[in-house]
């Protein structure tokens, strides 16, 4: 019998940390042995990676899948569509998040979810649970959600649906604690964009650009120290989601500097566009790139590029989230004339997250090849619990890889995505990188321009509580 | 013929950023291979980590070793004690400095420490160049000598022996931008020292502990503060030595934030000793704990864990530089009675670094596995332009390893360590961790209590051009 | 006829920006000449100063008369006691608060506080409005109350009964800004104060020094940001009452170096007294000392110091709200072994404010003569539209002076002070200043020890919009 | 006999603190009263201000009138000329500097310019000293120096001829502190500065508009960070002098919120021009405005604007520096292409220093009239210890004092303006606001757009030690 299922010989291995060449030989899914060389003869299958760069499968810990709205809009991609365009883009790992809506139990929201993913994931995945009612009897659930593999919570600060007082974010943090659990926080104050709004729209201010002033910086800005503080008072850390601005990070840097254990994320939007991708002028057409918090601008786009590089950012992440825009439950819910602040919110990002950051980052030398492991892989594999099974390139964790073309002059056009949305905000953007290959657990989910995954392959991942880790 | 000279099974292998179970195979002094298992048949000889920790051998990026003064004092340990002292703490590569005098070449300088170094070293070794005199003459020499494998330039702010003008410091930072280099700088405003001098003399306030007070912390962040300024303006990364306050911490903060590269190291004096270990009253035996800048106090100590946990300091360095107490060519080269800045600075630390941190920053749980291979291994290797052969468990790297015991109870004695020095400041100090086992090129030099290197086994190692890194 | 009432000959006058020797004219209640020298013959009556500095009458823009409450306490004083304490303490101008209760309109608040000082004040007074239900009807109420006389808006972030959210906090500022009013924000994170309460009430911990646990400083800082963050969203002043921690100055050093005009004001509990006067142990009598937010430790205190002498506060006030401790409608409203959330809050301070800020801060040279005038009686005059008639000594300024004795070596004793509360936090405490003479226009109110007030011969004082003025 | 020489009538009399209405009695070149009504039959003359605002004579704490130089320029004005130009814009005090030369004691220097001021001068005058040469037989001069009068020390950080190390600092800092004096601090870093012009020169960038590169804010800040650390080494306050850049001051207020004790001053360059007015091409016209530090950007502007309305500045002073442009002991003493590092540093500004602040200060809102007081004559008056002698409207002050004008459409041009300077950098720009009338002690020396000034007429100011004050 062969040792290996498959060699990948030739590669150019980087961790988040490493950066060396080896072969990898990978039987049942994972890798077995790293190598500085292995005999061909001994594996079924050989891949020569030519010196290729080769990084653990993305592990993307914020998008949205097949997630039931409260507003009748329904989002683009279900686990078959989001899964399969995750893998063509080097993606091999998710982590959705399952909603509870008001009333229900935590355990219904994941079941309800299992079932939303059941058969149709063709890569690996976990969940976060969004805690959008924290009754007393749902933060004494917490300790089992926990213990049967769901160890993230994501709060809300804004959206009436969703947002939870800061008594019942204490409460939330405090369970977390307690369990080891790790809690992601939107931090938008959402009076603060209620009462913007409610002045545009007085003035007529309706247009999709107008959705980034009623998303001020400063509204950001405060929640972000707000959340900070909470997380303060009760001695546990977070994790910031999608942070957009130099405001925001000018927080998180002050509470690092306190000795506050704050961890936190931004995503390919505050990177790649502005808020004048919402337009110029009022065209509906800005509605594609309606999202929150809003790109800003090119101010905050150095100062994220600078967090990332510096290693303030933890974890980059897509929050993929799409709407059709030609769609009456997409962008166009409510008309196309719609006030921005009815227009579903949400970009998609799923497939690009790694090519863009890999091309702009990377190969910009904006940062190093390990740290882009670290923010789009290994970082998000600890900080869930999801380490060292997936996140790494390192003998006993999954075979998870992409062997990366990094010398290409491709234009991103939708129609060459896998996502069912009918449009990507990076339409006609140029990268010079893509995956050549990705492997899950030892399989070719994309390979030569083709997607070979199978609706079903992928399996859910019950969560450990965060490796130790320190914002 | 067996495919392993030395196999280390059930290892607990740490690097940078992964910790895994996993066999490490080693061949003609590297890393081979690295397996979930190893058949034992195919090595000449099988270590059983037995799940203990493995982490890459130490690289002890600050240390002066048979370093000439100038003021006729001579330090306690020459290439061979230094070297066993560091082997028998973990420690596989050290990068001393080779002090240019001020007329002399660099070049001179650099030949005079071969010989020093030659035939006498048990571990690797390579080094720092300190610049004194950057005339014109100098600056042209530094193309050469990073070509040549010297790639690191210390910079002095105060010492009248050593110290650059803000000119001449902006000259060598340009000369290192040119060619990739790196500069470190020891940031203290030397007139403020020179003036605080003169003034606790005329009280008579000439004890050791007043070493302390004449090296305000006040004079350290300005210093600091400068010495990023002056790098900001040729636009070039600098890594600020041994930073010992809460004050100059807070400038680094602040550099990051703004998007100025700083890279900066600390050291064990300033995690386990304070100004009062510099005498609380005028005891000359307070002279042991003499250097600069001297240790500060608990908020500072507090400051210095707070930015190792949380990623602002790169490196973890010993600053060994340690003088006899009892030796007139040493701590009492001016007598027993001597003012304080008359006494040689410098303390022991090579071999206790690595203990020391594994004890009290991993094992309580300060510090995660990774950040201290990071900072004690990994990062120095990479800014110095000896990654991935040293610094790193990865196939083709260094076979430089530790075994750690993690369960001792251990009190540090000076009578316990290799160095030649007479005396530790740690003595007294009790320890959970310490190497079992260090392997250097595949060589035992440290195991079962014994020291077993072998004086000329260590190679000096040309330095390239630093790792693209970010700080 | 003479042309003055009465002349202060030889007076060390001191302003909030000048010091000069000279004599005062008085006539008609009014500052009518300040000359070099003032003929004796000309006056009705002569006070000779001595070379006494002579001083503004203090105005006490933060002080709850007869307020009722929502849970059955009775403040200790009335217009009455309560303006009598004051001008024995050298104030002559108070700005208590006209409290809407929810529901009630702003005129029918403001009407009821009328009927409270009628016939009582025996020194003028103005009106703030706090704003409790900040309806639709209220905001468009404000403009008319503005032009009637009533120019400073107090906002709760804290307590159940009084507490607006964020989004009828920016509703209030705009409606302020329109007007050029100023609002007054007490900055506390209410519901960390309540998390924090439950937790401790669970563990037991219900003396009154918890309360200086629930009361954090992180709430403090979190809602200080937060009032600064939602005053820069509407581009409007506002002014930060009694703030307490270095936590929430340093926020607001923040906001000044950011250009964001924020007033800020500071009490004396923030300076004379510690979280430990609420109590080192169980014992009720800390209730004394439980006010909102509560003092707080040695390094807060010289932050308080440091932002008076530097400028960064804007007004010292007193808060005065004082209970009876023993009382059942006082301190000991649910009994004295009450949980410390159930104890009404607010210390005394109208008649100590003065004395204690010229003895500990101009007399010991921490601020200079100028500021104190500046702090507690220009800056408040000036802020809420009472300035030049209040808070200046200058031709056609009231004539509302203090004449200082300032060495003396009196000990503060409730039996000493004039309010109807039957103690002080501040029993015991040495002072080296107390006003000799309190002139209430051209009255006087307080001399050689005795009151010599009448109810009721204190006027309305309707405010003007803001001076001028700049945060 | 009259009561009075003069009364002013009818002012809108503008204190540093107060704005009130009144009539000014003047006797012997004194204020002696201020009345709400004064009988003018008790005058000899008689003005009527006719409601319009009164302002101390405004104090310029910083220029430099005849002061000889190392490289043989000669700058524009001398004691006639400046102190013309001064009492034309509104400016009764001036505040020249006596220059130290190398080798020559305190009271030489003192003495010559004694000389230069003697029979020439037309409004009073004090000086500071400039210590070049901080030996220790200056040191020791100190205490007499300011016994008889001189009580301010100007600390050079940069220029070959001027600049004093850090040691000398902190020996003059240390002399000022025992006997109450206040140093003044030019601070650029001397070294950065020579770098890039060395630099610059290379690359053939010699063009005037290459000076405000040469002089970098990074230059500025570092050097501002280390004026800040001496005086909290020495624990002594000093005047930042003409602070430039944001940059500078973000320095300055984190000096002030860590307790530090800074002041600072700023210019009408930092607020009415930038580098542009350098040049925006090669043109030598650009030498006009060569001064340093230069002046910045809008960014900056801003940040000064900021400063001044908020307190953080203490004083805003001209600078006053002119040398003629078409001039080979001027601009052009190396020529009129001469490099941008020879041309003589310097602009005019004693004349339009307080018309400039009056209008786009005052007169647009920025700040108050009280400020605009204190920033141009209070503090600089109490600051350099003449108060209350000047920059006071009080009794007992000396009766300096300006009428304003300021519904004026006034272009500035230098036909129009007193000084000898044979161009302004003000040219074309419209003031809204200018002095109709200046007195000193009592005497027009401007009125109706005629100069009345008498060289001689002018007094030598012994300055006291600095007003108790606080930065």
């Amino acid at each position: 019998m062969k040792s290996f299922d498959l060699i990948v010989k030739n590669a150019d291995i980087v961790t988040a940390s490493e950066r060396y060449r080896g072969d990898i030989g990978i039987h049942n899914g994972r890798i077995s042995v790293i190598a500085a060389e292995l005999d061909a003869a001994q594996a079924q299958q050989v891949i020569d990676a030519e010196g290729r760069m080769v990084t653990p499968g993305g592990v993307d810990a914020h998008c949205h899948l097949d997630q039931p709205s409260t507003d009748g809009s329904v989002g683009a991609d279900d686990f078959i569509s989001g899964t399969r365009s995750a893998a063509c883009g080097g993606t091999t790992t998710i982590i959705p998040f399952a909603m509870q809506f008001k009333g229900q139990s935590l355990k219904q929201a994941i079941a309800d979810y299992h079932q939303r993913a059941e058969g149709k994931a063709s890569i690996d995945y976990a969940f976060h649970v969004i805690i959008t009612d924290a009754s007393q009897a749902v933060i004494d659930e917490i300790p089992e959600v926990i213990a049967q593999g769901y160890t993230s919570f994501k709060i809300y600060m804004t959206y009436d649906a969703l947002k939870l007082t800061d008594h019942h974010i204490l409460n939330v943090l405090e369970a977390a604690r307690e369990a080891g659990a790790i809690s992601m926080i939107h931090a938008e104050n959402d009076d603060c964009i209620s009462w913007l709004t409610e002045r545009l729209k007085k003035q007529g201010k309706t247009a999709p650009r107008y959705h980034a002033l009623a998303h001020s910086p400063i509204g950001e800005r405060e929640a972000t120290h707000r959340a900070i503080s909470l997380a303060e008072l009760v001695d546990v850390p977070i994790l910031l989601v999608h942070v957009s601005s130099r405001a925001a990070i000018e927080q998180i840097y002050w509470a690092r500097g306190q000795g506050i254990n704050i961890f936190s994320e931004t995503c390919p939007q505050y990177l790649f566009l502005t808020a004048e991708d919402l337009g110029i002028d009022d065209s509906f057409h800005g509605a594609k790139c309606i999202c929150s918090p809003p790109p800003r601008d090119t101010d905050s786009q150095n100062a994220v590029w600078n967090a990332l590089a510096n290693g303030t950012f933890t974890i980059f992440s897509s929050d993929h989230c799409p709407f059709n825009f030609d769609d009456p439950r997409g962008k166009k819910l409510h008309g196309d004339n719609a006030s921005f602040d009815l227009v579903p919110n949400g970009i998609a990002g799923l497939e690009t997250r790694l090519p863009l950051l890999m091309s702009e980052g990377v190969l910009q030398n904006r940062i190093s090849a390990q740290r882009f492991v670290d923010l789009t892989a290994t970082a998000p594999a600890k900080l869930y619990g999801l380490y060292p099974q997936k996140g790494s390139i390192a003998v006993g964790s999954d075979a998870d890889l992409v062997i990366w073309d990094t010398d290409l002059d491709k234009t991103i056009t939708n129609n060459d995505l896998h996502t069912n949305a009918d449009h990507t905000p990076y339409e006609g953007k140029r990268v010079q990188a893509w995956p050549a290959l990705t492997l899950s657990r030892g399989e070719k989910v994309w390979s030569e321009g083709q997607y070979h995954g199978r609706a079903g392959s992928g399996a859910f991942l019950p969560c450990a509580v965060p490796f130790p880790v320190r914002g």
